[in-house]
């Protein structure tokens, strides 16, 4: 893989929030020219109660059905709230699990039904679990930046539930912004200070843009050592469990501005576009996204 | 002034691309809101022929109503493409006069009828009866980062019309990213590049946001010197000769980006806002900006 990787996380982070529920032949047909593009990885949903986000609920089928046919370059990550979705990830032959506890004690207790140490406990548990089955694991920090419902989010909050990471030998960590609340300043900060806490810390970022800081946070995080970038396709997104919600940087929009210094020319920018632009013909609105509205440079 | 101004473009770059020609009335309703949420330079209109671009038909009467009622801490600013320009602007009170070239042959032709050459060597002349006139000025160069018709515009060509500016003791330089082309490291070369050119130069950036970068592109002009900012309220905007635009970015946006930080809490947000909404339901269209839809962040 390459030294700046993208994770798509628009079918998870993105669909969760729609009220049209996508249905399931719609979302192999994304996921299957989202594999084909030559991004890193690929989100293909959560592992939560179906009754609880209806639009999820073929995550378990989804993956059994292109853990089989998804090309080798290719990783498969699904989101686990707790331990059971680990053990229904490991059932479908997720690859890589994603894990994550909110900084922000009421985001926590809406998002899980969990306080933010519980959540912590139990989710470095869960994490241990997924890498004993020989999965690879990443960790998130929710709510690091700023909590719709709390506001202010202390850093040392951000910071020890990373040191705990840490100190269970979890060392891909993301930092998401759920709100959407960062701002590039706080942006480098943090990760500055998460890559002096370790050597060996892999830095990921997750942006909602919410004000309008998305893409500038994006560049300020990669300033700050971030090598891994969590965007949506279109800009789908935002958290069915906090207060003001927008979209996620959107992944085509990332990889033409990676495309413009050079970078990951191996990414098939058209084929995302397409895939945009079908997305805002099935919701029939306009997407967050750019780049598929205005076409892209190739120059 | 404070440190970083802000000079907001929309009723110019703004509504020179609506087809719906904004009434005097509600123009004014807006540049009085506009003067009084404490930003620094508004720019008014553009001394261009009527007919090629009626929206800006009403500058000169705007200018006159409104240059007997502006508070003493806003500049009143107006665009001029050449010394007829410059006469209209003095009998009617501009303050600082906005006078560029295009880095882009194809451009500046479509934009003026006039050559890159011929216009350097008239725009200097027109900025320089300007200053005889007692005016402030501040000269752009245009499709500075990119050009919809011609695609990469070198930077020695850049640097060579910052240097014919300089040579001439103009010294307040605006780089105008004319389609959205720019991309952060970009930006940060060539403003750095212009600082070194002389230690007097007071950098301007202007940003639309075609393809989604920006606002990152806004960050990296600060990160390189530039201290001031020209947006446009609700994020309206797009040149008319140009090949694909977009909108500035948001004036509403940026003041809310500097509020997290702690920077120009002078600027009353929430009138920006209100003006922006007003905006929206007058085009009734959804704008580009995004704190005017999402509510802005208090802590």
């Amino acid at each position: 893989m390459s030294e700046i990787l993208i994770h798509e996380v628009g079918l998870r982070d993105g669909l969760q929030v729609e009220k049209q529920v996508v249905p399931t032949a719609k979302k192999l047909e994304w996921l299957r020219a989202l594999m084909a593009s030559g991004l890193d990885i690929i989100q293909v949903g959560s592992f939560v109660h179906p009754e609880k986000v209806p639009q999820m609920a073929d995550t378990d089928e989804l993956f059994r059905i292109l853990i089989a046919e998804k090309p080798s370059n290719v990783l498969l990550s699904g989101l686990a709230l707790n331990e059971k979705g680990v053990e229904r990830g490991l059932k479908c032959g997720v690859e890589l699990f994603c894990l994550g506890v909110s900084a922000s004690e009421t985001h926590s207790q809406k998002n899980t039904g969990m306080g933010t140490e519980e959540a912590q406990r139990r989710i470095i548990a869960a994490a241990q679990e997924a890498i004993k089955a020989g999965k690879r694991v990443q960790v998130s920090v929710q709510s690091a930046f700023g909590c719709g419902f709390e506001g202010r989010i202390p850093e040392e909050r951000v910071l020890g539930i990373v040191k705990s990471y840490l100190e269970a030998n979890l060392t891909s960590i993301s930092l998401a912004d759920t709100a959407g609340h960062a701002y590039p300043d706080q942006v480098r900060r943090l990760f500055g200070e998460i890559r002096k806490l370790s050597s060996a810390v892999q830095c990921t970022c997750h942006f909602h843009d919410t004000y309008g800081l998305g893409m500038a946070n994006v560049y300020a995080a990669m300033d700050a050592g971030a090598t891994c970038f969590e965007t949506s396709f279109a800009g789908l997104g935002g958290c069915p469990f906090t207060k003001v919600s927008a979209g996620n940087v959107a992944t085509e929009d990332l990889v033409h501005g990676f495309h413009r210094v050079g970078r990951r020319k191996d990414i098939d920018l058209s084929a995302l576009i397409a895939v945009a632009k079908d997305v805002s013909a099935f919701f029939s609105r306009d997407m967050q996204g750019r780049v598929y509205k205005t076409g892209s440079l190739s120059y």
